[in-house]
């Protein structure tokens, strides 16, 4: 039995082509229809075959639909929901992949009628390259997805929801949207915007070639770049619509960072000392977690060639 | 003909043991001596038989030596000078593969007799884990190998020192000590800085459960951790090392984030958008560059499984 029949996916990137594959993967009895508003990633999520139909606009493309995921940028979800609103059928529930979830919820519940059946989400899980070529069916596997149902969410839409992202493989956790956005300002957000940050100051130093900044990479700057090749349009959007969590939180890591600038100025050698070593134990619960391997490097190199 | 016969490694950590496999696996007529000052590691170094001989002291240890080659943290080498400098034969050539170089040249220079046979070098490789057991013979294979010699070396013994370096695979580059600094101040210790930074400050909000943290790491956060997990010890010794290059690479950084952060608190979209679109080439050079693998999200999860 499965949880849905009829799904649509708006939005055919990395997140929205991976879930197709992966439903056709784990549920081959899902009618799936797809849309992007970019005429030119339409085409190419046709010639992929990724989906029973694709269609033209985001209206029809949920016409037939008991479940509609909408896989495109936090700032964009308000016009892709006016888009559809009057296509909707009455019964069908609304979810979304946002990074974002307050912001996604307010614009759901005021576009779209029937706020019972919007349940947004939360696959935590993601590469950093774009496009439905870059997509693939076990993204995500034992990653967690986070569902943020409002108060006035029907429970039964909750649960059913709850059980097509187990059936991808996912493991689930419900929380306030309040409180994701709080989390994942320090998970994800955070790191990414410092990622992005080093790298372009790494770009810009005048005695220091940027040759030399590709070539020796490998002594930890190329970490930082993997993150910082991550969509630029949909991080915009991420820090745009988490503004007030994302402050908060590099409020915080500039005062540490500050603690650290001041210790090395000051040759405080046992406050560096002290706080490197506490962040190893983080290493090692990451990897219990089983969120990371523990291949030394990620594995990278000739070792693993 | 091999460019050394007799090499000597004071230090058996992740390079100093890295260092022996890779002789023995790509110089196997090379005679091999170590030497840690901690006597479990050298008791431990010695149980995994990666040298012919495993000296008691640093003095005893190079006595024989054509080549010395100091794999301790930064700080550490003038004192370990120190100790073997009345023991070291005439002729033998001194290395290192500190991380930093103008300290640690400083402190050769200062410790040791014969400031031509000085070579300071720094093998631009390493993972997260530490001690004897974590090394491996591939570490510097297609990697580079900073050679930055004074003034007053033997142009002779930077040859050999930098075929030395050839035969274990790595690439070689020469440059003074001070542009060797400014270089890895950007591309590795400023990295390594922030990681170590952001971990901490995940670790310490007090509406996010610390296995919130852990348990959505793959959104970006657990990339860092692999860097923050780093030996405690160098990293002091590094940053204090190296303190004027990371402080004024710290000030840049800390006015590019000042930069986005005022983006993002006036909805500033295109400012976002613009750099974040820069910081993807530099990804993109950092792969051509053999730096990196393209394998999205370094191949982690059940796709290589």
């Amino acid at each position: 039995m499965l949880p849905f029949a009829r799904l649509t996916i708006i939005g055919t990137g990395l997140i929205g082509s991976s879930l197709a594959r992966a439903v056709r993967a784990k549920m081959p009895g899902v009618t799936l229809t797809g849309h992007d508003l970019d005429p030119d990633v339409r085409a190419r999520a046709q010639a992929l075959q990724l989906f029973d139909d694709i269609a033209d606009s985001a209206g029809a493309a949920v016409t037939d639909a008991d479940l509609v995921i909408l896989a495109v940028p936090p700032l964009a979800m308000s016009a892709v929901a006016d888009s559809l609103a009057g296509d909707l059928p009455p019964d069908a529930v609304i979810s979304d992949v946002g990074s974002v979830k307050t912001s996604v919820r307010d614009a759901l519940m005021a576009a779209l009628p029937g706020p019972q059946r919007i349940v947004p989400a939360h696959p935590v899980a993601g590469t950093e390259n774009s496009g439905p070529e870059a997509g693939f069916a076990e993204l995500f596997d034992g990653r967690w997805c986070i569902l943020t149902p409002p108060d006035v969410a029907d429970p039964v839409n909750v649960e059913r929801l709850a059980e097509f992202w187990r059936r991808l493989g996912s493991e689930i956790e419900i929380m306030t949207a309040e409180h994701h956005d709080m989390v994942l300002a320090v998970t994800s957000h955070l790191p990414h915007l410092i990622a992005y940050t080093i790298v372009g100051t790494a770009s810009d130093v005048e005695d220091v070639t940027r040759s030399e900044v590709i070539k020796y990479s490998a002594g930890g700057f190329r970490d930082f770049t993997r993150i910082a090749a991550s969509d630029p349009t949909m991080w915009r959007d991420v820090f745009l619509a988490n503004k007030d969590a994302v402050l908060a939180m590099l409020q915080r890591f500039t005062e540490d960072l500050t603690a650290l600038q001041r210790a090395i100025r000051w040759d405080d050698g046992d406050t560096l000392h002290r706080h490197f070593s506490a962040t190893r134990d983080t290493r090692r619960r990451v990897i219990d977690a089983g969120q990371d391997t523990a291949a030394p490097d990620f594995g990278r190199g000739p070792r693993s060639a």
